[in-house]
């Protein structure tokens, strides 16, 4: 981390040995005894002290009890890795909403807190002066690390400089950071189109209409990118006219179904940008008594279970794995910790939810 | 609360003065000198610095920068009052998935982040032994309170006892206590109940069915009864046969709705447990051919925008102020730590968002 830890770090940091404060046997003990002890392997007891480890909180409470037992503190080795490590991390979400950002901070806490790892929640409403308060705040902590995330897949600006954050890991989570020399981890967007459109295509459809939400996100433009793409490839070819760019709402895609099916009659795959246009299509199709997949089929993006389940009939979607992208961050941020950043854009692989629609 | 502060706890404890490490200025500057270097009054200051006042971030900041500028450290007053503070609180939800919660913990966040009040995010997924390793992370930490919330309104028993824990203030949110003595805030049910029956009174409606989630859930349970209970005050009485219990889903309230009107068709309101419920009847009865609010008025409970607005026609629904719910919790936190604890059930007010279906 480059910074020179300040005594007092070193007596605010939760390291393992917290766990036995005033203990006498300080030292004496070696991570051997502790993972005899637990009962697990040296390399786990290390793991589990290390916090960047997966392992069943069983496993890892047994070794937290043992070294509290043996008053152990982490060897000269291990200190210098861990020296003015606080041991917390900010997690800074600008989504007040929380649809995208919950699962991904949920996936990230998950990964981090099942060590001693202790994460600070901050909101910014997406206001800049939010977003400094909690930032300074953060620094006066000495976290370890950030974590960013937001609720879209546009990328956004690196964090409002503030001073000491230079010398902070940070990963941005779901929203990638405008500035390649930073580490980002998002969904593979090209992956998730291809894998609707294959599975359309799989199916038998050749006349798939794309509607989606507002081409000045990202969200919409990629994937209505990426679908005419795969579509020229395949040779059949989405003319750029089956596109429509709208809204990202249910009224919108009963709204598109109507006008689609009145230029274009012979669709027989509508693919759609999130749940709820693909939801609103599925109405419309049912309301002008179309037969959902027999007639049309449809397919959604996002796996919202609310959307997609309660879509009659229930509706085949792209899930993006939001909560491994926020484990994913979580290791990479944890990696940059121990000095093995990892620059750039990671992708995290969707996987397709195959339902009734299709 | 009663414990006596080690020494390294003032180390480790961010009091505003942190905010200018190493300042040799320290103990000179006045509170009254900040506060007229930020412009405001010294009450302004004051609360600025005890993380407990409400005020727009731009003011607090001004403050924290002439806390800054000055060096100033809190007077020995001050020092008593937070001795041993780490201004860091803990918040715990058993909730994964987060509807319900996310919304109180973003309350929850904004009233504390507002100062310099970190709050550290702990998420049981309502298992026990991961309760038990955050509870005693948290406890490693020192945080000066926890705020518990979960995703129903069910009483939940107290927090696993963990050593250590009954020296902390705890605030539970939206699931409350079952140990009166606990300070618990939550939503006021049969005020939300009232304002719905009470609306579609005032709109001239007389048979009025209710159509709810399952009986063994409290939102369930209690909104029921008090919805039967104010009919009957009014002299109408919402025969108990007219209350039905099912799931919190979209089906169940079209299977109810047809079901209803096959028994009951001369009912001329239905009032749901929930907005998927009530979305679900507005559903079937359109589909029946009949005008919702003209024929049969349609009332959600939860102002859940994505079901509310969706809905055709859209929702009138009861809010439960679930942010509110969280800024309160948090508030009651801030006095407990003060030592000015009230503990208790503190209920939050509803308000009934009028639209469309009635």
């Amino acid at each position: 981390m480059g910074r020179v830890a300040r005594p007092e770090e070193k007596v605010c940091s939760v390291t393992p040995a917290a766990g036995a404060p005033g203990s006498t046997s300080a030292g004496r003990a070696r991570l051997a005894d502790v993972a005899a002890l637990a009962g697990v392997s040296v390399g786990t007891a290390s793991k589990a002290l290390s916090g960047s480890g997966r392992m069943r909180p069983e496993t890892r409470q047994r070794v937290l009890d043992a070294v509290a037992t043996l008053g152990f503190r982490p060897n000269q080795h291990a200190q210098s890795l861990h020296a003015g490590r606080s041991w917390t991390v900010g997690l800074v979400t600008t989504d007040g909403i929380g649809r995208f950002s919950t699962p991904v901070l949920l996936g990230a806490e998950d990964a981090l807190g099942a060590g001693k790892i202790s994460v600070l929640l901050c909101d910014t409403r997406g206001d800049a002066i939010r977003e400094q308060h909690h930032l300074r705040n953060l620094l006066d902590r000495r976290v370890d690390g950030i974590i960013v995330t937001g609720r879209r897949t546009d990328a956004r600006p690196p964090l409002t400089s503030v001073a000491g954050l230079e010398a902070i890991p940070v990963v941005y989570a779901l929203s990638p950071s405008t500035d390649t020399a930073d580490t980002s981890v998002v969904s593979d967007d090209p992956g998730g189109t291809r894998l609707a459109v294959e599975h359309l295509l799989a199916s038998g459809r050749t006349r798939i209409a794309h509607v989606t939400g507002p081409e000045h996100h990202a969200a919409a433009r990629d994937r209505a990118h990426h679908a005419v793409e795969h579509l020229d490839e395949s040779g059949l070819g989405l003319s750029t006219g089956r596109v429509h760019f709208g809204e990202w709402s249910e009224a919108w895609g009963r709204r598109a179904a109507d006008a689609v099916l009145r230029t274009a009659p012979d669709t027989d795959a509508f693919f759609c940008g999130n749940d709820q246009i693909a939801r609103g299509v599925a109405d419309a199709l049912r309301e002008r008594g179309v037969n959902v997949p027999a007639d049309i089929a449809v397919v959604g993006y996002d796996n919202w279970d609310t959307m997609a389940l309660a879509s009659r009939p229930p509706l085949t979607t792209v899930d993006m794995n939001l909560a491994e992208i926020g484990r994913i961050a979580a290791l990479r941020l944890l990696e940059a910790i121990e000095d093995e950043a990892s620059p750039g854009v990671h992708t995290v692989p969707c996987r397709l939810v195959v339902r009734e629609s299709s």
